[in-house]
C-alpha cells in the first residue's frame, strides 16, 4: 500500500529547482544564484518600532484572527501607496495575501481548470510555472526581448490559443530584468480589453529602479484604456521593498474575481498574519518607506553597476547580457557555440561561483545557453571576484587557440 | 464577456457562512457565534518580548525569506512540545504552515483528485468541508456521539467507500466539543493501518482542557499501533494557545507526504512569515507557554461552567447539550418538534444574542435542530444574560399552553 497522491502532482518537476538550491549552501561560494533581496538592507529599527506600535496600540487586532480580505489600515496604506504611483485604487480593491506567491496561487485556484492554456513570458518566474501547473495549466511561452514581451507575437498566441490568462512581470522581470516599454504596455491593455483576456501583472520589483522610475504599471495605465481594468489583476509585494520576513503581498482585481479569491483564501489560510499586517501598517503610517527605498535602491544600483562593469571587463566576448534599469537580475547568454549553461553552472560551483542556468525559467523550449545572475546580496568587491572566477571557468572550458 | 472562473468554484457554497459572519457585527449583541479564541487572553507582554528577541538577535532570519519547511528553531521547539505530550516527533518531521488551515489546504492539494471520497465527522469544521470540496472531494459524514466518531460505522464507511482520507478532530472538536475515547482512538489507528487509509488528526484544541488532560493524541498513540504512523497526518496550531495573530500551524506527516506538501507549499506561499516564526520560537524558548496555557485554560473553564450552568438554569427542557471537557464549544439541540435552528438563530439575533445553526457543519444530511454555542469570548455574566435572552426567544416561539 502506498500513499494515494493526487494526479496534479505529476505535472510538477522540481528537481532542477532543488539542484539550484543545493548550490547556494556551499561554504566560500560567491553566489549570484539567489533570487532574494538582501535582508541586511531592511530597516530593522523602523520595523521593530512599528512592531512595538502594533503590540502596544493595536493588540486587539494584531493578536487575533482577522478579515480574510486583510487588515483595514494596511489595505488603506497599500491603496494610498499605489495611488502615489498614479493608480486609481480604493482600499476595498485590495486583497492582502501571504506574499505575492499566494496571489498567484489564488489566481490559479479561481481561474485555472485542468487543460486550460496560460501564456507566460519566455522566460518567466519559475515558481509561477509550477504554481499554475499544479492547477493543470498548459503553459505557452511568448517570446521576449530587451523591451519585455513581444506584443505582436503575444496577440497571435492569444488568437491561436484563447488562453485563460496572460501572466507578465512587466517591470525589471525575473529572470530577465527587462522592462516592458510604455508603448507595449498600452498594447497589452488594449489586447486584454479587446479580446476579454485576463492579464496578470506581477510587480514585486517595480520600486527597485536604479535611476529613473520605470513606466507606469499596467494598473496605473489601465485608466487610459477603456475596459482594460475589468481584465487586469495586479500583484504587489512588500518582500523586496520592506522585508520578506513579513510575508506580505497583495492583489488588486476586478470585484467578481477578488470575491472568489477571498473565498478561496478563506479555505487556504483564512487570513494573513494580523501581527505582520499591523506591523506593516504601522511602518507605512510612520512615513519611513521612501527613505528606506532610497537606501535599498542605492545599494542595488551600486551592485548592478559593479556586475555590469565586471561582465564587460572580465567576460567580454564570452557572454552577452542585458542592461537592467532596476530589480535584482542580469540575464545573460554564453556565446560559445553549443554552450550549456546547466553544465557550466556545475563547473562554476566547483570553482566557487554560483549562478542559475536559464532552462528552468522557460515553460517550453528552453534557451540552454542562457543564465541568470543576481547581484542583490553580493557586495561590489565580491561581485568582481565572482565574475573573475566565472571567467576562469569559461576560459578553461573554451581555451583560446 | 465574463471572467472565466474555474469549475472547482461551483463545488463551494459560502452563503451560510457569510450569513453567520454578518450576525457577529451587530452592536450590543451577545455573541456565542464566534469560532475564535479570546485575543484578550494572549500573553501580549511575553509575545512582545519574544518579538524583541527576534528583531535584535535573529534579524538575519526573521527579516528574510526562509525554508519552506519552516524556521529550524521553531521546528525544534514544536517537536519538543509534542514530545512533552508523549509523541515521538523529530524537528525534521514538522512542516510549519500558515495556520493549520493551510495544513488542510496542503492535504487537499497533495491527496485529493476530483471525485475522491473523504470521510468527515457529522458534524465537522465547516472550513474543512469547503477546503476539501475546492479540490473536488465528495464528502461523506460519519455519525458521532458524545465520545466522538462512531468507529463501527466508520469502519463500514471505509469498507464501502474506500475514501482517500478520514478527517477527524478527536479532541474537543469543532463544532461539538466532543472528545474521542481512548478505546476509539486505538480502533481508528488500527483501522488506518489495516486498511491503508490516511487519517488526518486536526488538533487545534487539545491543550484547552478544563481539568484533566484528554487522552493522548492519535500521534502519540500511533507508537502503540504498528503501521499506523505511516497513514497518520497530525495538524497543530498556535492560534488557540499563544496567539492567532502569528498565523502559525504545523503538520506532522509521513516523509513522502510531507515532501509533497513542502513542494505544494513552495508554490502556495513559499514560506510562512519568518518574523512570526522567529517570534514564536523565541516565545517557546522563553519557557512561558505553560503559564500562559494555565491562564487560558482557567478562563475557558470558568466560561464553560457559566454556560453549562446557564443552559441548565434558563433553558432547561428546551435544549439538550453535551458536557465538553475542554475547547471552545457546546453543541446543543432544540427539543421542540420540528425546531429549526437556522430560523431560531435569526430570531435570536433580533433579540440580541447570536449563535451558529448546526446545518452548515454537516457535509450531508444536516441536523436542523442542532446549534453551536461558543463561550470563548464572552465574560460569565454576559453568558448568563445571553442565555436568558435565548430562553425568551424560545418561549416566545413555543409559548406554554
Amino acid at each position: 500500500m502506498t500513499l494515494p497522491f493526487a494526479q496534479r502532482l505529476q505535472h510538477v518537476e522540481t528537481s532542477a529547482i532543488r539542484a539550484l538550491f543545493k548550490l547556494l549552501g556551499q561554504p566560500g561560494i560567491i553566489s549570484f544564484a539567489g533570487g532574494f533581496p538582501d535582508a541586511n538592507l531592511c530597516d530593522r529599527q523602523g520595523l521593530q518600532a512599528a512592531a512595538q506600535v502594533a503590540y502596544e496600540q493595536h493588540a486587539a487586532a494584531a493578536l487575533a484572527y482577522g478579515a480574510t480580505e486583510g487588515y483595514a489600515p494596511l489595505r488603506e496604506a497599500l491603496a494610498q501607496h499605489m495611488q502615489s504611483q498614479s493608480a486609481t485604487v480604493q482600499p476595498d480593491d485590495v486583497l492582502v495575501t501571504t506574499g505575492s506567491q499566494q496571489a498567484l496561487d489564488l489566481i490559479g485556484k479561481t481561474l485555472i481548470d485542468p487543460g486550460d492554456k496560460v501564456i507566460v513570458e519566455a522566460p518567466t518566474f519559475l515558481a509561477t510555472i509550477q504554481c499554475f501547473r499544479l492547477y493543470g495549466a498548459q503553459l505557452i511561452g511568448a517570446p521576449t526581448d530587451d523591451q519585455g514581451v513581444d506584443v505582436t507575437a503575444l496577440e497571435q498566441l492569444v488568437a491561436q490559443h484563447r488562453p485563460k490568462l496572460i501572466y507578465l512581470i512587466p517591470t525589471f522581470g525575473n529572470p530577465t530584468g527587462a522592462t516592458l516599454s510604455l508603448e507595449r504596455r498600452m498594447a497589452v491593455l488594449q489586447l486584454a480589453a479587446r479580446t476579454g483576456t485576463v492579464v496578470v501583472e506581477d510587480d514585486p520589483y517595480g520600486e527597485l529602479y536604479f535611476d529613473a522610475p520605470p513606466p507606469p504599471s499596467l494598473l496605473a495605465l489601465s485608466a487610459q484604456v477603456p475596459g482594460s481594468r475589468e481584465w487586469l489583476v495586479h500583484c504587489g509585494s512588500l518582500s523586496k521593498t520592506l522585508s520578506a520576513g513579513l510575508r506580505l503581498g497583495w492583489m488588486v482585481a476586478p470585484p467578481a474575481l477578488r470575491a472568489q479569491a477571498v473565498m478561496c483564501k478563506q479555505f487556504s489560510d483564512a487570513n494573513t498574519s494580523t501581527l505582520a499586517q499591523a506591523t506593516a501598517a504601522a511602518y507605512l503610517a510612520s512615513g519611513a518607506l521612501p527613505q528606506a527605498l532610497s537606501h535599498v535602491r542605492a545599494a542595488y544600483r551600486e551592485r548592478a553597476h559593479a556586475m555590469l562593469h565586471g561582465l564587460q571587463q572580465h567576460l567580454g566576448p564570452h557572454v552577452t547580457y542585458n542592461q537592467p534599469q532596476g530589480g535584482l537580475f542580469v540575464w545573460a547568454r554564453f556565446t560559445a557555440p553549443g554552450a550549456n549553461s546547466t553544465l557550466l553552472s556545475q563547473r562554476a560551483a566547483e570553482q566557487g561561483v554560483a549562478f542559475v542556468p536559464g532552462a528552468p525559467f522557460f515553460a517550453t523550449q528552453p534557451d540552454t545557453a542562457a543564465f541568470r545572475l543576481s547581484f542583490a546580496t553580493v557586495p561590489p568587491k565580491q561581485i568582481d571576484e565572482g565574475l573573475q572566477r566565472l571567467a576562469r571557468v569559461i576560459e578553461t572550458e573554451n581555451p583560446k587557440k
